[in-house]
């Protein structure tokens, strides 16, 4: 087993609750599967190897995404979305907010990204969210401590693999960067098998490790900056936050938001207050956060500036956190990978029903399970496909101390298992911080249906005479008698009865101890009424990576077909699809410009997005660049169409089509991008067509 | 008239062309109002007049908006949006999204707000986009040189007003907050009357001064911290942009974007190649902005941290900048403020339809008259009152050197006219610049219909003897040859002609004049022909500040019913109402739980977004309540509707309700939602209900 280790930030992009976490995965089998991505081999739907540099140069190509600032050179982990993507991003938070916010009437708000820097000192930021990073003293150059060492030992293993003349596994992807920077090539030098072992422990541990043991490692391993084989400086912790100074004075240093979550537990009282002060409920925020992180990798996957959505649900900590709608989630069957499959090395996720899993105590309870099956359904109705999907419990150590539970949403892509969705029951954690700093009422207050009856001790002090006994003590005096526990109390009482006195510790007056008579205090078992009871809520906090997600999900709906495997085709669902329908005039024909037009706007009128596509390209032309865009459907408009108004309707996973008249093709149209009929309820009720080949 | 004044950044909030430009408004009268917004009186719908202070805090009781982070104390300039405040913002970007991009085919992307410096270097915001600052050394504080100006005067001509026994107008606002921050009262002094003159003068033409004669005004008016009355340092230039450092390393300073254009503009290239090099076209874009106030005030209308909808629409120079859907729009009648009218010192808006303005060169081309037109048609569809709205033209010293045209659309309020969108036509000024910068290609190149003869001087050079002739020189000389203007070309043919030789400047070659024989160059007339024609597009960008445009409207759409003033109601159209129906149960009784609930699903499922009021409050102080949220309509539950399943439905702004069966108030609801109908068409057509009354 591998030894529990400290760390100031652990790898998750996501989970928030993380960062004050120490993080702990045991498995080194899983770590290895994560941390070695570019070995991940994934099939598509219809049976093909995604390869990731075709994709990936086909969303450039077609403008799904763009590295920012490219006529400047760039910027690394800053990505523009082009037109497909923007769509895609538009109608990804638009399911979203249908699904979560306005399905369970959630309060959605808009903070500001801008931040000033006492608040995130309270949630810990200021202090723990941070990676180690090293420099080149004589370069400047500077590395992720982490990625450095991995750098480095991979390449040695490779060189003794080179060197024992074994096969050796080659991602083309990084070769091709490595060539661009590195001077050298890898060396072919044998090492020692306890040495080849020793740098596959540490690899296979990497995510473990902190900086005082980054840089042990460093120095062991004689480390060295790979392309100038210089010496690099020990590790330092770099915050993740970018810092700015909010003002014209510099008095007010601030930082961009590295989640939204801060600016909605700064609004609970509102928000409570606006809910009419009803239990349960949650809010939620879609905005940008950002991380400035040290060399960011893996595309879309690991950005500066990010898209979130973030739900806080709060619920009554007493009760066993029950959800009122857990009835019509609970037989939906999901893929658990649980702590303790992790914790023996295996990696292999277990089907059950999200109602099985709360019953059998599997997860933690009804809110945090309604959520992760929400979460799935909501994954599915986007896309993603369900046997690339699990959900992954967070090891003990890996969870922040006051986390009750936590679950991570993963994809299995070309990168191997991409965390997409953290799902923590976050307890009572970020409203009693804020609370203890702010002293401001993070709390619900209900009337009691019985009054609570409490039997206890209580302490009466006797003012007149305590001011003048203690003087400018007497306050904090008064304090630690007030903070007195009920079992010192009961033990207090009984000194005080047969002595007449009691000494209790008093931290910074006197010796630190201090005496007490009976003429001063008094203490009594009483029984107390409470009519109010005062709690602070739990958080349970879905948090999306809304970029992630679309990265992955993309991954999922892309393949090629049979004998045309150079071009792509991305099946998004209508709901998600950038744009809905392609017109498609047969030709350049100017008779079909009018017929196109009045289509277009109709098609406005009625809420589906069209876009026309008049170039000359052949028409199997231009669907197939349409099949890249994800576009689901095309109409096609031929001199029939001009005779009898009748026109065409084109499936694109199937590229099946039927023909009726304009009205038919409208109302299946709006019915198909609503919802609310598929394309086999479709080509069911209108007469298949066959006639206008697609070449 | 007032002189001429450059200014390193002028008032305006949203035209970013006008941070390059001098700013000038002619009018003082104008100045005055726009400056001192106070002053306004705006009235409702109904007549009321528009109390502030009572609305604001309306919007803040009903969670709207609400300060930043204000359990730590509230930073000023930035405002978190409450659930029907983002609501609202979600529905304005919705209706601006179909209404621009889907409307009209737009590219929308989303670039990234970090923005390298070397981009807005280029822009020219880095150097210029920044306002004066003095500081009180003594006490540390920061004031906005014009505000302290401003401030200082205006106290001392109230002071000399009470001194001569003049009555006071007295802003509560702003009362309310000097007297928490400053020391001292107003003192009642009396002036000189050319003293007064003066200050009244200065404070007209405010908007006019750059920092040196701010500079100068602070030290002839003596003007002083008006807390401390200490003395200020001279003005110094502050840049508004909040900077920050991209990456571990401090060598990639950045910016948070102070508009989304630049990102636009960058992407040019790759946006006319996903048009397939179709011109004309737009890109768009909606997100945050950010600008560091010096001392921001004004609520909404002045924030650090705000969201902004632009488009940057690419025309061809040539052609008169035609619109081929100008026919659409050309009888839409504006309220214009040209320039002329305002040269002349007058703020009397002219009643034109768009046609006549652009066939009379008022509007100086189509495609802004076109945008223009569609401005107004956006903001009249969201609920600003038209007898509210004016477009100004820029003055030709306000806009930016390189502006053809400016219009800014103008919204009435109790802060005086506020600027919300802003029109330019910026001309080629953007793509050029960072053409020139970068060297990417941001032309556009079209194949000729008919290839272009031009007739030109062309001058060959001898290279062979060029070389030897100028040896290191030889580049610089050939590069000032081929910069000769087609003029002198025609001249120096004749001197070569006549003389044999001629002599040109070449900055940097000796001493500054070349001396070139026959045997180096010939002078020669010939027709070159050119088909490919290579442009840089014009750029005309509507620029929406989004949180400006909410506030106004919210004002607009204000008021209150008589005999209940102190409840207000917010006369949201449908499609932009946070909330679409309230759902009234008569009273708590059980009954009504299942038929609230299958409606409020049946609600979600034709997509009209509801909430259900189930408190213990009377229907009456319920719809009340609701009427300050801007809820268009209300359905009522009763003991009838559980007998015959009928309900009512009630309209916001007339109070008056019909009843009918549940399907056939869901398809009005629909209807209503959609805009197909209005309540009108309801009421005629569905039974009236007079039985329960509202109380």
């Amino acid at each position: 087993m591998t030894q529990l280790l400290p760390r100031i930030f652990p790898r998750s992009f996501l989970s928030p609750p993380s960062i004050l976490a120490r993080t702990f995965t045991c498995s080194p089998a899983l770590q290895k599967q994560n941390r070695n991505p570019k070995m991940a081999t994934v099939k598509t739907k219809t049976g093909q190897e995604v390869d990731r540099l075709v994709l990936d140069s086909m969303l450039r190509r077609r403008m799904f995404y763009t590295p920012s600032f490219e006529i400047y050179g760039g910027v690394s982990g800053l990505y523009d979305y082009g037109p497909p993507g923007t769509a895609l991003v538009n109608n990804l938070t638009d399911v979203w907010r249908k699904h979560f916010v306005l399905e369970e009437d959630m309060l959605e708000v808009d903070c500001t990204m801008l931040t000033p820097h006492d608040i995130l000192k309270t949630s810990g930021h200021v202090d723990k969210f941070a990676d180690w990073m090293c420099k080149d003293p004589k370069t400047g150059e500077i590395f992720r401590a982490d990625h450095l060492v991995e750098e480095v030992l991979e390449a040695r293993l490779k060189g003794d693999k080179e060197a024992r003349g074994q096969k050796v596994e080659v991602d083309a992807e990084k070769e091709a960067k490595k060539k661009k920077k590195s001077k050298g090539e890898t060396k072919a030098v044998k090492l020692d098998d306890a040495v080849v072992k020793e740098y596959e422990e540490t690899l296979a541990q990497l995510d473990n490790f902190d900086g005082p043991e980054l840089e042990q490692i460093i120095k062991k391993f004689d480390i060295r900056n790979p392309v100038t084989d210089g010496p690099v400086l020990p590790p330092v912790a770099f915050n993740l936050m970018f810092q700015t100074s909010i003002g014209p004075s510099s008095n007010m240093p601030g930082y961009l938001r590295p989640e939204t979550a801060q600016g909605q537990f700064l609004n609970f009282q509102k928000l409570l207050e606006f809910n009419q002060q009803g239990m349960p409920f949650a809010s939620a925020s879609i905005g940008k956060s950002f991380r400035n992180e040290i060399s960011p990798r893996a595309g879309l996957l690991r950005v500066r500036e990010f898209l979130m959505a973030e739900i806080e649900h709060y619920v009554d900590p007493e009760g066993g956190k029950k959800h009122p709608r857990f009835v019509e989630v609970k037989d939906v069957e999901m893929s658990l990978l649980d702590r303790d499959v992790q914790l023996s090395g295996r990696t292999q996720t277990t089907k059950m029903t999200i109602g099985k899993a709360v019953e059998t105590g599997l997860v933690d309870n009804e809110t945090l399970g309604y959520f992760l099956a929400r979460i799935q359904l909501f994954l599915t109705k986007i896309g993603v496909d369900f046997n690339k999907l699990r959900f992954r419990q967070h090891m003990q150590n890996e969870m922040a101390h006051y986390a009750a539970d936590c679950w991570d949403a993963e994809l299995h892509t070309s990168y191997g298992w991409i965390e997409c969705v953290g799902c923590a029951d976050r307890s009572a954690y970020d409203l009693t911080v804020h609370k203890n700093k702010t002293g401001a009422p993070l709390v619900v207050r209900e009337t009691r249906a019985e009054p609570l009856r409490v039997e206890e001790w209580q302490i009466d002090i006797e003012k007149k005479k305590f001011g003048p006994r203690f003087k400018k003590d007497a306050k904090t005096v008064e304090a630690a008698v007030d903070a007195l526990s009920q079992e010192l109390r009961e033990k207090l009482s009984l000194d005080l009865k047969n002595t007449g006195k009691i000494e209790i510790d008093v931290d910074g007056v006197g010796s630190g101890k201090v005496e007490l008579d009976k003429e001063l205090i008094n203490i009594e078992k009483r029984t107390r009424v409470e009519n109010v009871r005062e709690y602070t809520p739990n958080v349970i906090e879905p948090s999306f990576g809304i970029g992630r997600i679309l990265y992955c999900m993309v991954e999922h709906v892309y393949w090629s077909r049979a004998g045309d495997e150079a071009r792509g085709v991305l099946s998004f669902p209508p709901a998600v699809a950038p744009t809905k329908v392609l017109l498609v005039p047969l030709s350049t024909n100017p008779a079909f410009k009018p017929l196109i037009q009045s289509l277009s706007s109709k098609l406005r009128k009625i809420g589906v997005f069209s876009r026309v596509d008049d170039s000359s390209a052949s028409i199997g032309k231009r669907y197939a660049r349409n099949d890249e865009l994800g576009t689901p459907f095309g109409i096609t408009v031929d001199f029939q169409s001009v005779k009898d108004n009748t026109i065409t309707l084109r499936d694109r996973d199937s590229t099946k089509q039927v023909r009726a008249s304009e009205d038919e093709i409208l109302a299946a149209l709006k019915s198909l991008t609503d919802g609310e009929e598929t394309w086999a309820d479709i080509i069911k009720r209108l007469p298949e067509f066959t006639g206008q080949e697609v070449e």
